[in-house]
């Protein structure tokens, strides 16, 4: 059993274009002999804003702290803590930070893609 | 894009034995068209538990809210808000909520078991 408190992570700069004061930690990952899925917690600075993009695969996403704007492709909502997205492959999404306080979220991926 | 707060999904009882005042949430299911993996958010009360069991799938943890013991095989060790758990396949798990608040979790299990 791996049991971390999640500010144990490193805390990394993703490698991403279109991302600003957005950084990552790595929860649990390949590296920890997860073999379906991965879960990463985002932190966005006020201001900040992850990439708006699309990809084939999916997310499960919940909010931990923060409030903002969660983009699609045609509309945007307001987003709080507690809530809960699931976005599905190919839609178009994107998570700005609107508040004043740091948005943390946790981000789950498959790993085959 | 599905997006509601946790608060909006049915607070369920769990079937399985061995548990004492404990309930979920499915946040992110097969229903909602999830093909890999699916998010629930358990609550424990003071005094109740999850499970003591083992199984052939995986669990990726994250402690939103309370505290307690989280118990393995041989062991057992406290867990807080912010704590993260990976509990690999076969490994001998529990939440024993001994805190004097709600201890709310999100538990996410592969579909593929």
């Amino acid at each position: 059993m791996k049991h971390v408190h999640f500010t144990e992570v490193k805390l990394e700069e993703p490698s991403e274009e279109g991302i600003k004061d957005m950084k990552v930690r790595w929860l649990i990952s390949k590296n920890d002999g997860a073999k379906n899925f991965a879960m990463r917690l985002f932190e966005i600075q006020p201001g900040g804003y992850s990439p708006f993009h699309q990809h084939d695969w999916e997310h499960e996403v919940f909010i931990l702290e923060g409030s903002g704007i969660a983009k699609c492709e045609k509309n945007q909502e307001p987003y709080k803590q507690g809530d809960v997205f699931f976005i599905r492959p190919m839609e178009w999404h994107q998570f700005i930070n609107t508040g004043k306080k740091l948005t943390k979220f946790l981000c789950l991926i498959p790993h085959k893609k």
